[in-house]
């Protein structure tokens, strides 16, 4: 199946960008946006991100053969449960909220038989939000993880992974459960650690920052309203990364204390290692292998 | 008293960098450096950082009005008990050290009456090491410490910090244990923690490591060496520094798993709002305010 309606619900920076490259990569589908402000809608339209735009929600997904959640991940049960019954049966749902297992449970508990949910990731963004920092190339070479569960319906799936593709992206699946986890781990913790790596700071000590505080602390600029949604909605996964992460300061802690310069040489040099062979894969990613 | 003979200890990316930026800025200064490998001391001649350069130490220091410690933080001791007997009287001494209580401590103790110390934190680097990274304009409106005590003689600081300022610094100054306690909280944690980022991650999670996860991790990149010596060195401050991050992360835990939405949001809003604050001055301190 290749849709021709694409509904955006929420046409900020990632639901702008989807439809600019959209535009971009020419595919024939009719872009219908939904937002909860008309000046965003003109927006949206002014910059060629949607053909048209609704504040009415069950307008914008009207005759839709592919939605995607782009709201924040707050709002997705709200949402799904006021979309449902205005889809036509065979719709395909997704998403870009970058938590998976309630939005997979909320979507496989209200959405009616036949209309057809897959959970998306597509890890692409910026610190900065709204549609005026849309641009049709962020998803160019950016990964996407889809989310399927025993219940996902093996072709919407597909069909979905053919969109995010075509917008450029590479993709992989994950379960929802593994995806939090992972995620967690390498993103979730990542920016609270910034947060609170700013937020202990003494005055005084501001002034002193280099360049590699301003580059270890970039994301705690991220908007706080869509990680306090973030980090609540993973909260478990979240608090057990906090607790690793401690841990692995304790030890650290512990080598210092007792004066083992071997031992934190290893343990620095292990990181530093990892984190070449990190950017090692990254430039090959982006080499576009 | 304008300095005529410099001499280089250690001609790495920092030692090369002083190098390179007393030419740029014209200074009517000869240069004289100390390596210990023959092979670096030639590059840094090729590349114009120094004059002379001599892999004996006692050589390399002879004349010198203003003698620059650029070797790893670990060695200044060794370097300060070897060079003093060489200096002539008024000499003045300085470092590049990212600590500062224990290189000022050992230089008050070992340089005999008359050598002048002065204790210098140029806040410019990479997470590059070597004679090959060096630049001239390394310096360029990034922030030099100065780390007077009681005993720090007044006209040595002045001309030090003139120094720093003619290739390009701003200057400030700070006791050594302000410093040091100050450096923790904003550069050593810091470090410390991305290397615990990269460390705790699963294999599985790094394929999904984002730009974000970069930039918050750069710093990880360093020479597993000199960090250590920097770490074990300023191991009380850090150790303290560590557990303000740990408790600062145990109040997200605590918020999360109350589900306290507005004490998320606040927490995550105020790290941003001081970060836009910092970077906001640093652009003035570029623009050269």
């Amino acid at each position: 199946m290749q849709p021709h309606h694409l509904s955006i619900l929420g046409v900020g920076l990632l639901g702008g960008s989807i439809g600019l490259a959209v535009r971009a990569a020419a595919m024939p589908l009719r872009i219908v946006g939904y937002g909860h402000r008309a000046a965003t809608l003109h927006k949206a339209r002014e910059y060629g991100a949607i053909d048209e735009g609704y504040e009415d929600l069950s307008r914008a997904v009207r005759d839709a053969d592919l939605v995607i959640l782009c709201t924040p991940v707050g709002l997705f049960g709200d949402t799904l449960r006021r979309i449902g019954p205005e889809l036509k049966p065979g719709a395909v749902v997704t998403d870009v909220g970058s938590t998976k297992r309630s939005v997979v449970r909320q979507a496989e508990e209200v959405l009616p038989p036949g209309v057809r949910f897959v959970g998306s990731h597509p890890m692409a963004g910026s610190e900065k939000r709204g549609i005026e920092f849309a641009r049709a190339d962020l998803f160019q070479n950016a990964l996407c993880i889809t989310t399927p569960t025993p219940r996902t319906d093996a072709e919407a799936l597909k069909n979905v992974e053919a969109f995010w593709t075509t917008i450029g992206m590479r993709t992989c699946r994950l379960s929802p459960e593994e995806h939090d986890r992972l995620l967690a781990d390498v993103s979730h913790l990542p920016h609270a650690v910034a947060a609170a790596l700013v937020g202990l700071q003494e005055e005084a000590a501001l002034p002193l920052a280099g360049k590699g505080f301003l580059d270890a602390t970039r994301i705690a600029g991220g908007d706080g309203g869509l990680w306090r949604d973030i980090l609540l909605d993973n909260r478990d996964n979240v608090r057990a990364a906090v607790q690793r992460l401690k841990n692995r300061l304790d030890s650290l802690a512990t080598m210092l204390e007792r004066g083992e310069e071997e031992a934190v040489k290893q343990w620095l040099d292990a990181a530093a290692a990892r984190r070449e062979e990190l950017v090692r894969q990254k430039l090959r990613e982006l080499g576009g292998e």
